[in-house]
């Protein structure tokens, strides 16, 4: 009998062959910002930026067609009342994505970021998780190729962002896989939830660990076991950017969570990512210090939709403008620094 | 004999009068940010944004005439040796804005916003600090009212920046006279000053503080005495946009250190003003505390121009597209929070 291949392998394949930053178009941004009329490092975080884009894009920085994915996923787990709002409202601002009515198209308008919502099975909640696993094993794998069509349009920058009632849960769950700690470290408020909700939360993220503990070694395990559809489905995404040399914003809690489960498979798997903001959830912040990202942006936000992501793309957007629009000091006859 | 009427008197009496927010707006703006589809308080600062032009522009709030008022001004402190650039810079920065090439004109295209630039008689630096005042009562009246001059286009939101080698020893000399501690509390590496032109400034900071001390109660003479021709305009700019009621977005630590000449003469002075950011000047994030400001971005730029301001510009676009652009729960047909 031939082994049959398992649905994760193609996924493992393609980390052992992710490609790296191009460091000669590092290099070359580094060299024309030293020229540019402003003291070295002035621009701060916006040099980096431009420097971050140059490498993954191998060439000068550009942000010309920025786009805003939107993974929305419904989850099991919101039997057990860890959430604020019923799991019709995912459906709900889906068509209210569609409308033009929510956050993120504003947002999306501002900085003419074209947006795009992928709608993962909504009529069919994944698995409880406190009593089975959310995804199997091909169910995930498929969200997660599924996930990877977001970089078909051909985005140079992407906005990675979901919807999804009780996916703080969701995340929280992976996040206590991966990173260990207690329950109470890693659940929140989410969207609203009240002290009761809160706990009901963390006793979720405890069931669902003690049923699957013997599985949590695997992060693809921990993704199809505690995750949910959308969170499967960014898996794939930052994936898919990362072979594209495609640039990623992650926005929040719920997405940082699908980057934690790369890089636990290999701890470069983020390095074309950049933290968009910090959230208001609790745990977020943590988390970010476990993936090693400083955010970009600390609004106090904590909407998910990407709209902390979209946010950022005004600031690179300024960076980019900076870098390739800017006089160097000798076309602008400005003096350099004395001594 | 007649009493004179001195300089300031009128700038006095501007403060004395200066309008207050329209509370009825604010209480409006964040009923309508209660119905809108997301969590209530999930938007974070993009709502509190909202609820403060709401407040300052008395009604629903608008970002459609953006400006970036720029200052120059030449200083007689740079004698000392307190820049890492000579004061020729100055001048050819101003014409780098004129001709496009500085990173703020990159800024305010990316944002579409308005840039004038003000050039305050460059070819007479002010009096060098440590022997004399920078300016006298008559010149610096007439540089506040020329500042004013900034609020005349119309805009909706203002950001104030500067242009000045030599003015972050100023801007220092400005703090220790308002807040006290040691010179070298206030003075930092600017454009790039190394470790011998950073002690020049604490020297010069000293020196000067010695030789005006006892002016220095009334915050005017702080001005006058310690400050430049474009912290003076600032000042004007920022009351000027008070008594217009126009949002202010304050740049770094220069353009800080004329709203701390204003916080010090009245606390409610910088109620129409933001902290677009805290630049890496090593005393700004004191400075805002004293200011009682939180900074809307913390990105390690420290290049001055107004850049930190125009590219907070981005961010409260998003908060007025989010705020006047979104359905509401109703009109969405989006259920809303349980319980």
């Amino acid at each position: 009998m031939n082994a049959q291949p398992r649905p994760f392998d193609d996924f493992r394949a393609l980390i052992e062959a992710m490609p790296e930053a191009d460091v000669a178009a590092v290099d070359a941004a580094r060299a024309r910002q030293a020229e540019l009329t402003k003291p070295v490092g002035s621009l701060g975080w916006l040099e980096d930026i431009a420097k971050w884009l140059a490498g993954w894009q191998r060439g000068a920085p550009h942000i010309d067609a920025p786009l805003v994915a939107v993974f929305a996923g419904n989850h099991g787990v919101v039997a057990h009342g860890v959430s604020a709002y019923p799991a019709s409202v995912t459906q709900a601002m889906v068509a209210n994505f569609a409308s033009g009515g929510a956050a993120i198209n504003q947002i999306c308008k501002t900085f003419d970021i074209s947006l795009r919502v992928f709608e993962l099975a909504l009529e069919r909640p994944t698995g409880d998780i406190t009593c089975e696993p959310a995804l199997d094993e091909r169910a995930c794998a498929a969200t997660m190729a599924f996930g990877m069509e977001a970089l078909a349009a051909g985005p140079d920058v992407i906005c990675l962002g979901e919807m999804g009632i009780g996916n703080t849960t969701a995340a929280a769950a992976i996040y206590n896989a991966l990173y260990g700690g207690a329950p109470e470290d890693w659940v929140g408020r989410g969207a609203g939830a009240d002290d009761a909700a809160l706990k009901r939360k963390a006793d979720a993220v405890r069931a669902a660990i003690a049923l699957h503990r013997e599985h949590l070694h695997d992060p693809f395990e921990v993704l199809r076991r505690l995750g949910g559809r959308e969170i499967a489905a960014i898996v794939g995404a930052i994936l898919a950017a990362r072979v594209q040399r495609v640039p990623v914003l992650l926005d929040g809690f719920v997405v940082c969570a699908a980057a934690a489960v790369l890089a636990a498979l290999d701890e470069r798997a983020l390095d074309h990512c950049m933290a968009a903001h910090v959230s208001a959830e609790s745990a977020h912040a943590e988390a970010l210090r476990r993936l090693g990202k400083r955010p970009l942006l600390d609004l106090g936000m904590r909407l998910g939709e990407g709209s902390g992501a979209a946010l950022a793309v005004g600031i690179v957007k300024a960076a980019v403008a900076c870098h390739n629009g800017m006089a160097t000091f000798a076309e602008a006859g400005v003096a350099g620094k004395e001594r």
